[in-house]
Parts: C-alpha cells; structure tokens; sequence
C-alpha cells in the first residue's frame, strides 16, 4: 500500500494536544508513519487524550533533533506553508499533491510532507530541505489552519487517490534522497571553496537559491551519481592543477 | 457567493471545545453560518478557545431546540454518516456533496449540512429530515472522525467547489424546504388515518419510508404545491364522501 510509504513530520509542535489530534487524523486515513521534530511537550497527557484511539501512531513515533534526520531516507519532502514565499516553488494544492505523492510511493520512494511550528510555520532552513510544497486553499480573510486540521485535509486527499489510483509503478529509478542531496550539497560547497566563486549575499543566500533548484530538479539516484561524478571528476582536476602548480 | 447559503447544523454536540474547532474549521474555508441544536454546553470557555480568531462565528451562532427549527427553511439538508444503514439512500462522497450543495446554493437555496452527537452520530428521527447522505471516507480500521475534522473536510470540499464553479443559475424553482415538507407529511397523515391504509410497523416505520422517497425526490416549490394539491383534492372528496353517507 502506497500510504506506508508516507510520512507525516511535525516540526517543533508547541502543544501537544495537536500531536495527538494528527495521530488520529493520520490514523482515519490510514496513515501511520508519524516523525516528530524536537516537539516541545512529548510524550504528553493531552496528545494521549486527543488521539483517542490512535495511542497506537504516538507510540510508534520517533523523535529527531533535526528535520534532516525526520527526513534522510526521503526522495519526496513536500513542505506545508500558508503564506506565499517568493521563491522558485509553485506550491501544489492538495489534490495535486496527493497526486504526486502516490506516485512517488508507488515507486518506493520515501514521502515526507512536513508541518511547521504552529505560530511559525516553517522556516527558510527547513523549507531548503523540501523538494517540494503544498499550500492549503482557505479564505482569503482567515488563513490560519489548525495544524491538525491541515494533517486532515492532506490526508484526505492521500487516501482519495491512494483508494483508487491504479498500480502506475513504471520501474522508474528511485528519487535521491534528502540525505544523498545534503552529501551533495556539501560536495558542491566544498569544491566551491577553493574557487572564485563567492556567495556575496550575507546569509548563504546564494547557496540557498542553488539548493532549490536541485531540489526541485527531482533528481533520480542514478542522475545523482552521475551529478557526484562531475564533482569528483572537478575536484580531482583542481587537485592535479593545484599540485601542478605547487 | 454560495457559500453564505450554506449553514453547519451540530446536533446535541457534548464538548463546547468540539464547537469552537468548528467554528474555526468554518472559518478558514469561509462558511460563517453555524446553527447549534441543544448544545450540552455553550456558550463555554472551551468553545471560544477552540475557535480561536472565529470567535465572531460562535457569537452568531444560532441555538435552536430541534433539528426541525434549524433546518426549517432549507430546500437542502445533507446529513452526515459513518454507518452504513440500510436505507434507500445513497451516501454522497464529500466530492460530490459539494459540488450538489454548491449547485442547489446557487440557485438560491438554503443548504443545511448537518453533524450529529459525537459519539452515536445523527439518529433516525435526525435521518428523516435529510434529504441526502454524506459519508467521509476513512481506513477500514478506524472510522471515527473528530467532528471537527469531518467539519473541516466537508468545509474545505465546499470552498473548492465554490472557488471554482461558474455560475450555474438556471433560474429553476427553488426546492421545497424542509417546513414544507413537514407540512406535506402532516398532511398526508391527516389524510391517511381516516383510510384504511395502517401502518403495521411497530414505530412508524412505513411512514418513514414515504418520508424517505419524497425526501429523496428533491420536490421544487412548484411540485410541492402540486403534490399538496392533490392531497387537499382527496381530503375534499373524502370529506365529501363522508357527508354522503352520514
């Protein structure tokens, strides 16, 4: 079932209440996969209390320090946010993401749509790890969702087209994952360093910009290979160069 | 805009905070009507602290001591379901309930969705006054939705199709609603309980069953003066026929 391939990761949930009303949303969906990221009160009475019978997801939920750990095996991070950042995403709405991200399931790849903090929402360093993002329609005067309300709804529509969509499994490569894109992140930077490239920006901006077009590149293990091989092949080169001329 | 014909009925709801996280639910997908039948409690601290920013939601709520009342001058009136029962109704997807309420919204009904208790759901007497069927799809393992949730599904089902769909006022008749419908039953009863026609069910059943097929028949006004009509013309002729032979 494409739905065990997907995940549900809370980042920094403030009351825990929320925790246990997602573990039931997940579970009337049949969802089950819940991560949560340094959650400020867990385990807790009121996330027992509002799971009601869903006790189950809480008590197989793991808890990470960081959204990358939540995230390492995951070929698809698609990132909740309400407010429209002006960056290179077009945010998908849910029926279209629910689209996707059956499809990637079906692919065996790892899913993770993730929910920032309930004042906050996600941050611009979490939302780099996204390789994707959903924005949930709402009225124009009054956007601001429960985040266990928001879990219903994506939910709902990952069980709608889980329920029937057809076996599309096309052999495809599975998609790199969160972890092989950070390696390679950190490839890049390290290659950069020696060069004249330069971030002028004061935040790292710059590399920020380069990471989302990777990450929205959906890049597959195999072109990820082959991508690391370029900047192998370009370390080795300045290596020799630099030694040529030491 | 369709969505201010459309108005969320909570039957004998038991937790003021189950109210407010309806009212926000509402809210975020733009629906303000909120009608409350014999709330257990409310208004209450619980309620307002739920409904967050839609406090404005809860102070017009309207407070009613039947279902009758509420839905009295709705032509629509949609209930929502879990069970399967076995009646001669087919429940509608959320999908597709929305598109109906949006449609019958525009052409200047009144649209009830209604809620029942948390824990035993919308009872027969509740049933009767539908004239159509709601069911969220859920796991098979667990079915039970918060009704918030369920609110915040249906809400949002309605905001997509109210966001999207053309006008499509044909200028038809307005639906009979449901006080006219009241008033059609009462009628027939008063007619048949002069016949020979019996209900031999133990409580009711067999009108109940008639109530279902004119409530299935979504009567227009016009229809329903028709109907009433016929009736009046046989409650004469019966009056008639009596005096004849007295």
């Amino acid at each position: 079932m494409s739905l065990a391939h997907i995940r549900i990761v809370l980042v920094e949930t403030s009351h825990p209440g929320n925790i246990g009303a997602v573990a039931r949303a997940m579970k009337n969906m049949g969802l089950s996969a819940l991560h949560l990221v340094q959650p400020k009160e867990f385990p807790h009475a009121d996330a027992t209390a509002r799971a009601s019978g869903a006790d189950d997801v809480l008590e197989h939920a793991f808890v990470h320090d960081t959204l990358q750990q939540a995230v390492a095996d995951c070929g698809v991070v698609i990132g909740t946010t309400a407010r429209q950042r002006h960056i290179r995403f077009t945010p998908y709405e849910p029926r279209d993401c629910a689209a996707y991200a059956i499809a990637m399931a079906q692919q065996a790849n790892q899913v993770a749509v993730v929910f920032g903090n309930e004042r906050v929402g996600l941050q611009n360093g979490e939302l780099a790890l996204c390789t994707g993002l959903v924005t949930i329609p709402t009225s124009d005067s009054y956007s601001s969702l429960n985040i266990a309300m928001a879990v219903q709804i994506i939910a709902y529509e990952l069980l709608l087209t889980a329920r029937t969509a057809a076996s599309r499994v096309t052999g495809a490569e599975p998609l790199a994952t969160a972890d092989e894109l950070q390696y390679f992140y950190q490839h890049l930077q390290t290659l950069l360093e020696g060069t004249s490239f330069r971030d002028h920006t004061d935040s790292g901006h710059l590399m920020t910009r380069v990471r989302r077009i990777f990450n929205r590149a959906e890049l597959d293990q195999n072109e990820m290979r082959i991508l690391r091989g370029i900047l192998s092949a370009l370390q080795d080169k300045r290596s020799r160069f630099h030694s040529d001329n030491s």
